[in-house]
């Protein structure tokens, strides 16, 4: 990691052609030195980019991709007009998830998640969020995170993990959601923070799941804990959530569809990034998306995150995210591209470490075999990688 | 392609676990010789399953894959905001690839295709229909089924060509749409006919394009030729185009979402494959659905397609495809399976030679580590092909 390398002729600018937007990529120590036009190549191992498009490695910050099993059994079922009960019946929905994570230690979720980490990694990913929350006790949520960190020992990667134990109420707990939040929520949080666990603290906020009265004890621990926050809400309904994330300084709001102008004045006052997720989006065949304009105007941070799960997003794509997110929402390219690298750092908190082509920064980049970020967002089912960089070092290609 | 091969343990039945699904397919001579359970092993090169799932190779039957350029700044400037009229002014549209097209001799369509081809070939496709008509003048359409000729000279692939000089008027054009059809069309089609180049013919009928009375005169000459004819037909109004197809035999009606009983009652008579086309759908933000179940009744095959073109569809994914067709359209599981596999066989004419795994076909199958069918069409932006083997030779893995 600490010899010179710089990759020249890198097209970082949105131009189709012309030389005026290649530059040079001075990488030293694992993190970018410089960057820019003109710079001397003296000392470094050169890589030649040839006028290939550049972009900062891609970064998926929304996951749930450790879990046990798939519901593509379920699907099906849907497809061939079973109800909803009918699938409840069988043993379908996250109570399926929450079985067939339960039922694998830590090696088990590591060889069932890895080809879905395999996945993001081939479209140049630097860094993937992955959450708990199909285990549903203490245990069972330390092990999915133990999971999620032991990925980082086997693939170049960087992993956030989100204490995500306040997804969903586990048909087998005897007591109340509140009860729940104490016993389970709270209590499996310190210790996943005590055995360096957690990256951040997550909960679901709907009808379904957890009110935000619920879940302010969770929040109030995370803050004691000196942990940020983020909050699944305003997805199915308006479930209050918004105002709940924004007191606390939230670094996310993830799905968003049902917010208004008030929850967006809200996530602007506290700086809080929206994470979209058009993968659920399609996957369900929802209608109401998200207030993208509103998001605009008031000038709010949009990331696209893949939502990676097995029942309402099994997407494995942030090139095919990204697609969806001009296709099926109406964001630019731009849009497209800010939200899978410098707007989903932030929403992880890695706003000085990735997400970015600038000095000081970790020298995470991607080659495609592509001219434009139009290229990259305008097609699907195709995926046009060049080199993967992870910290200064060619992961493939 | 002589030696006797037998691929055992092989996973054909829809069951997620058990063995009572597993069997051996028996290759000889690049065809499936025998396939069940406890068949002979004797004499053969054996490679085994493992009980991973196993299905026909995937078919292809509608794509514009062989053309010049793409159309990712249009793509870019429409989410921008700009209307068809400026998109139009700054020469974009079909125009723009036809343009494109034009500029490129056969080894310059061939490099710019290979990558679209590859990509259906990392999901185990065994053929790919591949279509004229972006050069509109002859001696280009020549050129673009040389390219889809030559494709299949650099990989192991199965092409069939479709000529589609009838796709739109060249603006450049002196002369009738009438004019058109016969100076370019027809006299194209005998050319290209002449030269080995044609395996089907087909036209685009719709407000934009073609009328019914247009086209009739090239389905005409394929007649006359011995061609069987396709038609692009009811994608965004009632064109029109199927009873006219119907009366001449049509391997497949392509689009058809603005089919109705007639329609189908119409293609049921004339043994038709209806093609449908979900990336275009998804791509246009259309709402009118083709009609399935009008379909089902009547007992119409059905078959899904990429239609990659540089324009509506820039999709090079049957996977993505049969998720689409899933999620957008309500097909089964079954259902998706079929359409790109049988069913796509029957809308190429190929019904004896693939699509199917049975004793006689040739032994294009791909190999998934998957355990259902289920497993492929659930899940989007991930390819878990384990083995594609065509004619009977492995490919990869
Ligand atoms: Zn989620
Ligand atoms: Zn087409």
């Amino acid at each position: 990691m600490s010899r010179k390398r710089i990759w020249i002729n890198a097209r970082l600018g949105p131009s189709l052609s012309g030389t005026e937007h290649l530059q040079d990529i001075v990488v030293e120590g694992g993190r970018i030195a410089a960057i820019g036009a003109g710079l001397s190549r003296d000392g470094g191992e050169i890589h030649d980019c040839d006028g290939r498009l550049v972009t900062p490695a891609f970064i998926d910050s929304h996951t749930h991709l450790v879990h046990g099993g798939d519901r593509a059994r379920e699907f099906e079922m849907r497809l061939e007009g079973a109800s909803y009960e009918e699938i409840a019946r069988a043993g379908g929905g996250i109570a399926a998830s929450m079985r067939d994570t339960r039922g694998l230690d830590v090696d088990g979720l590591v060889a069932q998640s890895l080809p879905r980490l395999d996945a993001l990694l081939a479209e140049g990913c630097s860094t993937v969020e992955i959450k708990s929350g199909y285990g549903l006790t203490v245990e069972t949520e330390l092990t999915m995170l133990r999971a999620a960190r032991a990925l980082a020992d086997r693939r170049a990667v960087r992993i956030k993990t989100t204490w995500l134990a306040a997804h969903a109420m586990p048909p087998d707990f005897d007591g109340s959601k509140s009860d729940y939040i104490h016993e389970v929520a709270i209590k499996g949080l310190d210790r996943a923070h005590a055995e360096g666990l957690v990256d951040a603290v997550d909960a679901f906020c709907e009808g379904i799941a957890f009110s935000a009265a619920e879940i302010e004890p969770l929040f109030d621990r995370a803050r004691a804990l000196g942990l940020p926050v983020k909050l699944h809400t305003e997805q199915l309904s308006r479930s209050g959530g918004t105002d709940l994330a924004a007191r606390y300084g939230a670094l996310s709001v993830d799905h968003f569809e049902y917010a208004g102008a008030e929850e967006v004045a809200a996530i602007r006052a506290s700086g809080t990034v929206a994470v979209l997720l058009p993968g659920a989006f399609y996957m369900l065949r929802e209608t109401r998306k998200p207030p993208l304009d509103l998001l605009r105007q008031a000038g709010v941070p949009i990331a696209l995150a893949t939502d990676c799960n097995p029942g309402t997003s099994p997407i494995s794509s942030l090139l095919l995210t990204m697609n969806m997110g001009a296709v099926l929402f109406g964001m630019t390219v731009r849009e497209c591209l800010q939200a899978v690298t410098a707007n989903a750092a932030r929403a992880l908190g890695l706003t000085e470490e990735t997400g970015r082509l600038l000095p000081g920064l970790s020298a995470d980049f991607t080659i495609w075999d592509a001219a434009s970020p139009a290229q990259l967002v305008n097609r699907a089912g195709f995926n046009p990688l060049h080199t993967r960089i992870f910290k200064g070092s060619v992961q493939n290609g």
